[in-house]
């Protein structure tokens, strides 16, 4: 365990390396390792190339982008679990961004896919650097499950064209159903694709899952998170051996044998400018759901992660894609799962990964030309479909109506509109919320539990209660957002009754205060001063002691704000 | 009292002549109200002519913005002291606005300045209607500060030309100062102006305020209030009778006879569509102010002032002011407090001050011509020195440095760049440092103050704590914008020690949660459970209960938020 523990917040070179010359990375680790390796790669195979039809690109960039970026990664980033590659929503996002650029498959949009990898790299970077990690925490729970579960839609229904041969064009939902055309079907494609679809899900499913457990032993899982890749390979074989290709069947054909290419993307300037915002939302976007996947697989293991640091380790890997003929990656969530089931220990599992993956390109590329391309999209359907959070969504609207609308509306927008848009117009929503939230505090006139020294709202307890004096809890930081309608209310109550003498602010839940919220204490202790009410403030916590005092509340009469509620109360009860 | 208490909240109609007619609206009331209105008009007349100088519009405007509006205001306000008409502030931003579009002095400029009262107006009526009053409040007492500070600093310095003679453009202080011209300085302007501003200065150091207070007893008060239009009256016999407008001393000129004229400004869409940013801001300022003095006077006599009826009031002023020849006005601090002072009961005084004035402009006309622009200036330079709040300002800074800067920052922007921007741009930092402070909650780990059931941070008392267990307590609310810190810091004080079995949250400080902010627990209760460790939340009241229910957190085990910190310590040192 020691020796783990020394690797956490280190990267491969500082970590895996020392620990290898000094012994201490002995043969269990690298079993561990070896191990998730393999599994990863099986997983990745099929992944990367669909992934890459998603993004619009040729196949063989999704291999690309699980190379370079997984060595980069492993030298930068910190997590042991987290494998880094092309993920579903990442790819959409890509294939967004460059569609109005170039059209899709020509040479020319590769090499933008390169621009904007690199681009992506270079946000990563600089979030990473200046420890903005916390920008992603602008995107609310509401919000990523709209946005994930309308992206995973698309992704889902972007599919029916490579699955049946039916036309549709790129885009939102609508201009997709605008271009469907349902003559273009492919009966062999549709049947073999289906037929994939329904074994994926089957081998998901309760029966399927007995079944596998029942066959496979203790590789039941292993078996089932397989099955793509075993699939694929048989739809190659079938196809091969049956010609199926004569049919019309789409395959995913020769692709170049060997290695990538390094070579730099081009960098032209008001290019760079059009593609900034998306390329910061793709990476808002990869940082959000790599960093949720690290921090909770390595919470498991009480490992902590290092924000900045992952973010560095993405900006490597994206800045290698960039390099290297792929396209934005970041940490897929499943296979990271997979990954750290497999007992991936250190980040050398992932750059295991990448060489494993180059050995299957070097072997295997006149096998994945015959892939059929409807068992490819067979499998991202599957798979991406477990994105969908309906029920998630469905659940938040009873649970807070708010939250609830927020969510629907992002993802509505992200179906109908555009992607950005709806995150943007989601996230402002958020903010609204919570700053209205905010400006509207629970406030509660409390009064005192009989032979209790605690107080209570009069309004959920028989309490007691002084008949000239008010006590006002006040539930949240005063600031110039809320100071407005705490001064409402304070003047209601007071001018509610001529017999108020004592107003009382009890501030146990008042934890800050600003530059407004303090001159309006200032301002209703002097209007109150006016009408002869004396005020006072109560149970006052050393944080919001010190801004009282900072901002001279009370501070020619400081006992009116160094009580507390119960001391005042006996005070003026004996008055 | 009793007939008092019934006029609040009432238009004049509805109040005022009702009670005339019932007999209830008697002497006593009536000579109050006529009172303040003598006094509010003798300051009305030299503060009009002078702010429609400031306005770069011909002098009666400023007096006929003095009539209508404040009938109009009369008609639907509720406040009785408010008076209304052209204010400095108002009439710089004015100024501001229309300079991009017309030449100062240009009977078009005098048309545009009736559209953007119009439009101020249409803006007061929306924002009464839609009761959107609270949106005034996103200008935080630092930014007003520094907005006030620096629009009154541009005006004193674009008042040095109408003193002295010295040319300089209008615009930001950088264009005032790249255009100023020392030779157009005017011998015998500069001579008078300068008088004329020491004897208003004097009259209100403390030796002033003594002598007057000596020579008119207890009119000392209203002597130094009136000595400003007793200083042009002087000035303007002295211009007259010595012609001292053959040496070149400028002076207000023939003003056209009577009444103003009442035609409808032009609707120009385009123009429209240019001057709604600025006249938003204008009603934005305008009803902060208004409504903060409105407010303020009511509650020394106990009386509740409607936000969103004082912003009818004020449209209906802005939209009279636009159909009679003025431009837009709003409720001025000074002469509000006069009017107060003064005694005025009900909104009849208004109306009775633009009867008064008009009387005013009908015999007085001839007479107002002669008046010098020098000591007009004098007369605004004096009046707006008092709102210069640079040691405010300073202090802020040592309260409390963020708000400081945010307030420095707007007064500099709002200087060397552009009122709206500085203002824009105040606004947009007091949200980020708000949303800052949300950000980093006060989180502390508490412990039991020995025999006693309080606990208190382990850093600032001697405590009781249990070897095996973390009590940590959260002052904040959870949200999207701060559960990844508090889950950062949950994490980082299990991963510390080995030995937690128990993680607790107090939570009598958390007022509200959100979707994120349950998920985020929900997370972290899972996490532990992985690490073998319970977590609990304490202390939770009434709201947060009900949400922590609603968005299921802790479901499966509802005593896990039910306790008490004191039940759940005494039950876990049980263990």
């Amino acid at each position: 365990m020691s020796a783990l523990k020394k690797i956490q917040g280190n990267d491969l070179i500082q970590g895996v390396l020392k620990l290898v010359v000094t012994g201490k990375y002995g043969k269990t680790l690298l079993i561990s390792d070896v191990n998730a390796a393999i599994i990863v790669t099986l997983m990745l195979i099929p992944q990367s190339l669909a992934y890459a039809l998603v993004a619009g690109l040729p196949a063989e960039a999704g291999l690309y982008a699980s190379i370079l970026p997984l060595i980069a990664y492993a030298l930068f980033g910190t997590s042991a679990a987290l494998a880094v590659g092309p993920v579903a929503i990442v790819s959409l996002l890509t294939a967004n961004t460059l569609m109005p650029f170039a059209d899709i498959g020509s040479a020319e949009y590769t090499e933008l896919a390169l621009l904007l990898a690199a681009m992506v790299g270079f946000f990563y970077f600089i979030m990473g650097v200046f420890r903005l990690g916390f920008i992603t925490q602008l995107l609310s729970y509401p919000v990523m499950k709209g946005f994930i579960t309308a992206s995973s839609l698309l992704i889902i229904i972007g599919q029916i064209k490579p699955l049946t041969g039916i036309y549709m064009s790129r885009g939102n939902l609508i201009e997709r159903l605008h271009t469907l055309d349902i003559s273009t079907l492919h009966i062999e494609s549709t049947v073999m694709g289906l037929i994939a679809m329904a074994i994926l899900f089957w081998a998901r499913s309760k029966a399927g899952i007995s079944v596998t457990n029942k066959l496979f032993g203790k590789f039941g899982t292993l078996s089932r998170r397989l099955l793509p890749m075993i699939l694929i390979l048989l739809a190659a074989l079938l196809t091969g051996l049956l010609d199926l290709s004569s049919t019309g069947l789409a395959t995913v054909g020769a692709l170049p044998k060997g290695l990538p290419s390094l070579h730099l993307p081009e960098f032209d300037m008001a290019l760079i400018r059009q593609l900034a915002l998306p390329a910061f939302i793709i990476t808002l976007i990869g940082m959000t759901e790599s960093i949720a996947v690290a921090q909770t697989l390595g919470a498991a293991k009480r490992q902590r992660i290092s924000a900045n640091r992952e973010l560095l380790g993405l900006g490597a890997a994206n800045i290698a894609a960039g390099f290297s003929g792929g396209f934005p990656v970041t940490g897929g969530m499943a296979r990271s799962v997979v990954n750290a089931d497999a007992g991936a220990e250190t980040p050398l599992a992932g750059a295991l990964t990448a060489i494993f993956l180059s050995l299957g390109i070097l072997f295997l590329t006149p096998w994945l030309a015959y892939i059929p391309i409807p068992v490819l999209a067979a499998t991202i359907i599957v798979a991406v479909s477990q994105l969908l959070e309906f029920p998630s969504m469905a659940n938040l609207v009873r649970m807070n109506r708010l939250d609830g609308a927020i969510s629907w509306i992002t993802a509505i927008l992200v179906l109908i509109w555009e992607v950005e848009a709806g995150l943007m117009v989601g996230v402002a929503l958020s903010i609204l919320v919570m700053l209205a939230n905010h400006r509207s505090p629970f406030m509660a006139v409390v009064g005192l539990l009989p032979s209790t020294e605690r107080f209570k709202n009069v309004n959920h307890a028989d309490t007691e209660t002084l008949p000239n004096s008010v006590f006002l809890r006040i539930d949240e930081s005063l600031t110039f957002l809320n100071s407005g309608v705490v001064e409402q209310e304070v003047l209601k109550q007071v001018a509610s009754n001529e017999a108020i003498k004592n107003f009382v602010v009890v501030a146990a839940g008042i934890h800050s205060i600003d530059a407004s919220g303090a001159n309006m204490l200032k301002r209703i202790h002097q209007e109150l001063a006016g009408a002869q009410v004396e005020m006072y403030i109560t149970d006052v916590k050393v944080p919001l002691a010190k801004k009282l005092e900072a901002f001279h509340v009370f501070s020619s009469a400081p006992e009116k704000r160094s009580l507390s509620t119960i001391e005042l109360y006996r005070q003026l009860q004996a008055e």
